[in-house]
């Protein structure tokens, strides 16, 4: 018989709302594969490489907004997971991270698949758990309903992010025919109530009072959800010209009144004009390096609003941190006095709109490649798909070309290649609307996995961009000196993707040319059994020739 | 300019006997990456994925028997890397894992690429160092010196493991085209001289009393390296009757002399007949779970022989931790006058060669599957080639056939299949001779990334078992009986090889009988360019109604 405790785990998570899990297969980890599966209100899927199924559960958790469950067996599947928990920590999704162990007196015994799990997520996990290994004391059982509540309320307190529970199971691993899993006993259910952090009145009155020193003010949001409310109170501050809101394509704040063409304006025009004295943010990463630098050397005052934990100093300036909410703070902008600079937001506003004339005039100039392609197919995009991006380049890309209206999806937590594919997978579990992945070779392949598995992604387009090669060590200045070059930094390659779409049986578009792009994206984002993939070829080293004279130009046209 | 402790640990590395590193592309670790690339003595290799990267040096540095050197970026790259290092740690492997890292002052600051990186293995490395980021105080050159040193010898010293030094680097990552790097400054080079552990001479007189207790010795080789003063030691105390030697396929001991065929005699024999009262271990894990029950089950005594370290107590019967080496012990016993009850050798090599005429015997009678695939591969395969077995299948029908001359190679230090592939790439790497890996489908796709690189690996053989899922969960009971079997415990995959195969350009020879797989084999191991693999077709309930109905012939066969 399978042992209650980790049937009422599985119990404790529905109740407390949880959906969805992510299993990998393995004889050590059945009893909580079994409790899962068999729960009415879970949804379960397997996915064998478990790297590539934790970075599918952060996909789905990072949509969802709830935990994800996660259940691998003993040994190296948990460090398997590891790339992705780190993540979910820096992205803040919650995971609730189930490793099956050995119980502890087989630990280091020579065993089959036994390595030392006890937190072994080291400093990128928000808490660790050890499960109770038996339970001759009713206390223990307490102790084990404790930690399936706390795992969520932990996971789902802010800041959100993944928590492990390492529980050791003995065998028998699997019950018998004629048992029953009750998943309706009595248990105990904690549930933290969800609170809002204000600023005190006296720090209110500060604040405001503080804010009358400024007159070149910035705003700056971090990575973050598509959010209307606070898209709107953005808009409506912009629109009163009390401050400029600089917006990354990661931030999923973006509208025509944002600038969104500072990571090609920034390196062209004089920093002193363009200067705040007050820099604003919310939110997390930014991608923009032209940007993170220009700030840092600013020397701005720098406010961070986050309602609770740590608030790292991005821009080298933090001088306040703000517990509260951006719709609070954006909300009290709006109703203050802010006045700016004469010209400083119609100078950063023109800047951007001639740069965005000039982008446009050159882009259709130019030569076939990467950016061309990427150019055409947000053209083509769908206003309702959700767009995820990989490291390194193809985030760039889009963050080059302006502000977008789709929902930007990225691993900028970390920054990794490693679960791209992953991740998109995981999103197309949670929606009907189409989830575009636009890829690199690099990231495309190292996580090609992602497809390793029995479920539908019929919603899923891919935009692969196959230079045959990391193109970025092409283009960002040192490597591109080095005899080394090709073999150890670009590190050709040699794959496309025709035989990957056919072990998967995806429809497959290879393209080389704008006719064949343009003729591919026609029929792109009709309804289809299966996901599709656009293989863009190009070359590493035009595309770093395309860029260097498009750089050139829009040089050019800026000093005009 | 680089700084020069970078170089200089490239020089310390080269000038301790280190001829090998395997890297990963990034730019936080260009200086590394130069480092071992200009070294005149240091080859390098480049491979993108590093979860793959990781087992490829394991693979490596597992023939070597020296340490090969990781070299990776800052961010979850370093994590990628965990699985092999925990892989390398319980197996004893000697690596030296240098992870590039942002400088201290920028961690947690939202900045790309950035994660905690400091003692990142946990409890799975000997030894973590952190590298100096600045060189203010001439006292961090030699401490950057001593952590080179100290690397080195940590990783090789008994019981040798992977040992990990983050390196914080600051930019500029790369050197202007006028500089030179110079290996030859004096630097200090400390060196730990070889030692010899032996038991004092009154724990020797002890011990040799102490054994003249026992009158039914087992001689349990845990997994290890091939060693043939050992094995002619084992063969010379088999050849006296003096002890029983009951050696798995990975303890690189079995020949004629010893018992290989205990995992199917076990199961159908009396064991009060056969058990012993004394088991002497060397050498790391066991396979057999059948032995292990035994052993455990059995009350001997167990001593067990190692140099150094922390002994498990495997049999649960642990008395005595012998700190010397196998050969003195061996030695010391064929010397002896130990003297077995009657029939007890007899009894064990009577069952042994009965066995192995039984399963032969039905062997050939067998239909095809799974089971006489390998038996025909293992009577094709060169005595000279390396033998790399997969977990978890691939390895127990290897043990179950008997005893092999080939080394045999197979990632038991965690039992995981995230690197078969790879570890099997890393050995060709080291040998001229055929390197054959016996994998099932679940193994080979998990880690298809193995090939994704531009190096030669033309001995590589491969015998693709593809039952199209985790054959193991059928054959085990448990979850065989229960309704999820086939999408939550098998796992059904529907890849095979042959895209893959045109992917890397790989020879591809698909089999479904025992004609095809005699046909494909006959040339199989001629020299080629490319490596080759046979893909055997079975079906997984066909295999497991096959095996069912082997071990009921075996178990009829010995009771008569």
């Amino acid at each position: 018989m399978i042992i209650q405790p980790i049937i009422d785990l599985a119990a404790i998570f529905a109740r407390k709302g949880i959906k969805n899990a992510i299993l990998s297969p393995g004889s050590r980890c059945a009893p909580l594969t079994l409790a899962f599966v068999r729960h009415p209100d879970i949804h379960c899927r397997t996915i064998s490489d478990e790297r590539s199924a934790a970075f599918v559960a952060l996909g789905m958790a990072q949509q969802l907004k709830k935990p994800v469950v996660l259940v691998c067996s003993s040994g190296t599947a948990a460090l398997n997971y590891a790339p992705a928990i780190a993540e979910a920590f820096f992205q803040q999704i919650p995971l609730i991270v189930l490793t099956a162990d050995r119980p502890p007196e087989w630990i280091d015994q020579w065993d089959g698949q036994t390595i030392r799990q006890q937190a072994i997520y080291g400093r990128h996990i928000k808490q660790s758990y050890d499960f109770p290994d038996h339970f001759g004391h009713p206390d223990i059982t307490w102790h084990a309903h404790r930690i399936g509540n706390e795992a969520v309320n932990e996971a789902t307190g802010f800041p959100a992010g993944p928590v492990h529970v390492n529980i050791p199971i003995r065998e028998p691993f699997y019950p018998e025919s004629q048992d029953e899993f009750d998943f309706n006993r009595p248990i105990p259910i904690v549930n933290k109530l969800e609170s809002a952090t204000h600023l005190s009145s006296s720090a209110l009155a500060n604040f405001k009072n503080e804010l009358a020193r400024f007159k070149r003010v910035v705003i700056i949001p971090g990575q973050q959800a598509s959010h209307q409310h606070t898209l709107d109170l953005l808009n409506e501050l912009a629109t009163q010209h009390k401050v400029v809101i600089i917006s990354d394509t990661i931030s999923n704040m973006q509208s025509s009144n944002t600038i969104t063409f500072h990571d090609q304006l920034l390196p062209v025009v004089d920093h002193g004009a363009f200067s705040p004295d007050l820099i604003i943010s919310f939110g997390k990463s930014i991608i923009s390096k032209p940007l993170k630098n220009f700030l840092r050397s600013s020397g701005a005052e720098h406010w961070h609003i986050q309602p609770a934990g740590y608030s790292p100093d991005t821009y080298q300036g933090l001088a306040k941190i703000i517990p509260s909410t951006a719709q609070e703070i954006l909300r009290i902008l709006v109703e203050s006095t802010l006045t700016l600079d004469g010209e400083f937001h119609q100078r950063w506003h023109q800047a951007d709109q001639a740069m965005e004339r000039a982008l446009k005039n050159t882009l259709e100039k130019a030569p076939f490649g990467e950016w061309k392609a990427i150019y055409n197919v947000l053209n083509h995009l769908p206003e309702t798909s959700k767009l995820h991006l990989a490291n390194s380049m193809a985030v760039r890309y889009v963050n080059f070309l302006g502000a977008r209206k789709q929902e930007i999806i990225c691993n900028r937590g970390t920054s990794g290649i490693d679960g791209s594919n992953s991740t998109a997978v995981g999103c197309t579990f949670t929606t009907k609307e189409f989830v575009t992945l636009i890829t690199g070779d690099m990231a495309f392949f190292y996580d090609r996995n992602a497809f390793w598995h029995n479920y539908t992604t019929n919603n899923l387009r891919i935009i692969l961009l196959n230079n045959h090669a990391g193109g970025i060590f092409r283009i960002i200045n040192g490597p591109n000196k080095q005899p080394e070059l090709e073999e150890f930094f670009e590190t050709k390659q040699s794959l496309n993707a025709a035989h990957l779409a056919m072990d998967f049986g995806f429809g497959y578009l290879p393209v080389k040319s704008e006719e064949e792009l343009d003729a591919a994206l026609m029929d792109f984002y009709h309804p289809s059994v299966k996901p599709k993939i656009i293989e863009v070829f190009s070359d590493s080293a035009e595309n770093t020739a395309i860029l260097n004279t498009i750089k050139s130009n829009l040089r050019n046209f800026m000093d005009q």
